[in-house]
């Protein structure tokens, strides 16, 4: 904040009380100790534990973990599926007032190397069978002194490249439980993700407990859960901390189920843990979730999901999908948006009870936008002039976003004054909208909008449209510098298999020319083998304008 | 807190955004612009904004008070019933950095003004039909500069003894709107509430922007309550900050209702709010929710209260105002526990999932506890020795606690050093046991316990034992001094008029024997006329235990 702040008169309160993560652990060790945890094994068998239980075994890690050296402010990754091990470590290495570093086994060798070199981690916890990813960096992280290995394969430790390697059931077995956490400064972090950006090296984010702990409250409240609830860790705990829902179990009291590893291809595991341990609540990204909804129409008896909330995140998810799963009886799709540098939560998407009396398509269109900012944060939309637009539904301009538990800047990286306002805002590079309802609207990556004498043309419309041509199997749409309108639209389309050679550039133009004005049009298709993406599955849109950056001569 | 605190590595979350309490009030006017405030004017009509609105006069107010001369630090007293105009208060001078100080008008008027002047208030808003409690204070108030009038009676502010007197409304009107809030260092105090203890004067608790703001969450959060939700402001809100249920409205964007001032004597236009406003949660305590169900089961047709939530705090709710209740269909009266100084929540009594199973008679006596803490407290109990008494659901010991929004010390005062241990826990001073599931039960007030050769003998277990008797009114059971036994209990009956001189000693001792070993059963009964009473209603048993000190001759 770089406003004044004012000071008043001394409180009597206990504000030097610190918010600390394991604060909730202990509470659901303490009033929950019977609360399930349950895990899934690599061979799909089930680790059935409890909240007291997992706290007991968090000390002795936290006890051996400092038997290893490791003192508070140090950094320890972890790269491992969703498992109870992971939420363990999250809980120890905070515990001890170390950082809990999440490593993205997704992202390539090199970028892995990177963000350990970073934040120059002294160990990582790895599971034995994302191992492999681990071990050619040997000779190139010289900070790390060894791996703790989650031994999901039963095959012990055996020899590494690191200078160490010690098998984490052994340590815990050694460790006594009489560990006693520290109070820890809460401005102090204790998660470190770095973002998977189309573009550069990835950045870090270093999370505070304070900021931790206030996001916890907030998803809880904002996705309205209760002790009552059971909770699925179905977002990669490595993607901003999994969205910190597993936190939300032990702050609640809760029941918390872990899917282990999980397929897109085969999502049978994670439909049969939401029927068997009567899943109350889940998020993921619609890319798991479609699969999943195919999958239990596919059923011979439609399980029971009245009550089953899913809050989708990443990209906005399908309206077939919402409304796939309503039609499920009772199961809601609710869409939330947030980034790594928000820790994640921004809005969720709830009908306010001012709204109830829409119509259902009303509902619908509703649903798609992002949601309602989640209380305690400042979303503002800057327009073009660097002001705020109108909060009309339709005035466009970048979104930024401020709060307790939004970050300030990247952990050393001068890349921070791109990103951050001198009052605390983050630049989120999306572009949207607010309406008079308080509803937030993604239109686009801000980077993507296109500028064509002086308006701008939404990339995400135009590829929606192209893509719902039935020969189409993908499409981007980019922007490319233009010599008399600044940029135009190119569209690079990948057809069906059978389709190519058959449909032209006319074709695509003619299918979607009725939802567009004239001028918003692409002023060329192109029909190319594959679109190039990011790690995550992303257009990787910064790559394709390069590649095509001359096509229309400026 | 005492313990050294261990600093980690450097965060880079926001950690200087300051947990401001207007920024609740900031989210609804931008989010839920339109959501209701209901409030009953003092002759039954009904005063209906919004947020918006209500945003728009705190930011009149908050000018106004500015032009007053009211700065940041500075004390504003509030004297008013359950009303929209005492939230702005809270809002506006909490807004600008200075501090609301609630003023009860149940107090003595010696009480009052000892609160205004050891707080320093420079101005005191009163309610025109609370203005006799006032007036005659001006001579011995120096700080307050003046009175500021909310006109309830419509009778115009007049003359005042106070140097001045300035109408609400008229200074709300003569503002501009442009007000913008300065950010606030959480650490300030925003509320200050006394506590109404039975003996001595008034301690000051002043809780601060980050204690109010996480209280704000957390009892959202244990009371399960989301923006679908319309909350109604029972508590009178100059007890801690009426359990900081108002503040949840806007923090949720859910609809809130404000009955303004009601009475014991006719609980109807509480009950017509309920139904008429489809109330889903209110607080209260047990004396206003009785009378309130003798009217409900009075009415002509029985309302709708599906999912009606009353939580129930200041003594625990008989069981047969819990069985009335729920026998109305849905109703569900909560138990929750807390102080002035806990500001004021601690526990709340939710059935746990596990617990599920219980018989519908087990459920019941759990009902009757005081519940499990709220995630982020600390809730301990200290034995006779000074160490943790085990969580047994037997042992008992006083009641301590401490975490983020419980007061350190009292302001000014040096009766702090009894009241608060070296590592930050506040003595309650009511003696309790906590259970195996993490539920706390109080049995007694610490003070009131009876220590009789080295045991404890339960005060409030007599008491009730006694008052099952037909022909009793009232008792009072207090420990007194013993020449052999240390303390002895003391039985205090005021019988009903028509049992008096026909009841006996005898009688009393045989009605209450079959429940008690021979060693609880009290030494002496003595029938009074009345049993001596505290301003809100509690037994003064210091008041009889000084009058009857010498009873066993020690």
């Amino acid at each position: 904040m770089a406003q004044r702040i004012v000071r008043g008169f001394p409180a009597t309160s206990n504000d030097a009380y610190p918010l600390n993560m394991i604060t909730f652990l202990k509470h659901a060790a303490r009033n929950y100790p019977e609360a399930e945890v349950v895990s899934r094994n690599l061979d799909g068998s089930l680790y059935r534990s409890t909240y007291g239980e997992v706290e007991r075994r968090v000390r002795r890690l936290a006890k051996a973990l400092t038997k290893l050296g490791v003192a508070p402010g140090d950094r320890v990754g972890a790269l491992d599926w969703n498992t109870h091990r992971f939420m363990e470590l999250y809980f120890a290495v905070s515990g001890i007032g170390a950082v809990l570093l999440e490593l993205n086994p997704r992202i390539s060798a090199a970028e892995r190397a990177y963000v350990i070199n970073h934040s120059e981690a002294r160990f990582v916890a790895v599971a034995a069978s994302l191992r492999p990813l681990m071990e050619p960096l040997a000779g190139e992280c010289p900070t790390v002194q060894g791996l703790i290995v989650l031994d999901d394969l039963g095959t012990g430790v055996g020899e590494s490249a690191f200078p160490a390697a010690y098998d984490y059931e052994a340590l815990l077995a050694e460790a006594d439980e009489d560990f006693e956490f520290p109070w820890i400064e809460e401005t102090s972090a204790c998660t470190a993700c770095y973002t998977s950006g189309t573009t550069g090296k990835p950045k870090g984010v270093y999370n505070s407990h304070r900021a931790m702990y206030l996001h916890t409250l907030a998803i809880a409240q904002a996705l309205h859960m209760t002790q009552d609830d059971v909770i699925m860790q179905i977002v990669p705990m490595f993607h901003a901390q999994g969205w910190g829902m597993f936190f939300c179990g032990p702050m609640l009291g809760a029941k918390l189920v872990f899917p282990g590893r999980y397929t897109m291809e085969d999502p049978s595991p994670l439909v049969d843990l939401l029927v068997k341990e009567k899943v109350t609540v889940t998020c993921g990204a619609p890319a798991i979730f479609l699969p999943m909804l195919h999958h239990i129409k596919n059923l011979p008896t439609k399980p029971d999901f009245r009550g089953l909330r899913m809050i989708s995140g990443a990209t906005e998810p399908p309206l077939a999908l919402m409304k796939g799963y309503d039609e499920l009886g009772g199961a809601q799709v609710i869409h939330a948006y947030g980034a790594t540098e928000t820790a994640p939560l921004v809005t969720v998407n709830h009908l306010k009870p001012s709204l109830r009396g829409l119509s259902e398509a009303d509902r619908w269109e509703l649903r798609k936008k992002q949601g309602l900012p989640v209380v305690g944060l400042d979303v503002m939309i800057e327009g073009p002039d660097g002001t705020p637009v109108p909060r009309d539904g339709k005035s466009v301009g970048e979104v930024l976003i401020r709060g307790p538990w939004v970050t300030r800047r990247y952990h050393n990286d001068p890349r921070s004054d791109e990103s951050f306002t001198e009052d605390g805002y983050w630049r989120s590079g999306d572009a949207g909208t607010l309406d008079p309802n308080g509803y937030l609207k993604i239109t686009d990556r801000f980077k993507d909008l296109i500028k064509s004498g002086g308006e701008w043309i939404s990339s995400i419309d135009l590829e929606n449209a192209i893509m719902a041509h039935p020969d189409v199997l993908e499409a981007a749409v980019i922007g490319i510098a233009h010599p008399k309108w600044e940029e135009r639209p190119l569209a690079l389309v990948v057809l069906k298999e059978a389709a190519k050679g058959r449909v032209n550039k006319e074709a695509i133009l003619d299918f979607i020319r009725p939802h567009f004005a004239k001028w918003q049009l692409p002023d060329d298709v192109l029909f190319v083998e594959a679109i190039p993406k990011t790690s995550v599955g992303k257009f990787a849109k910064r790559v394709a304008r390069q590649q095509y950056a001359g096509h229309y001569g400026a």
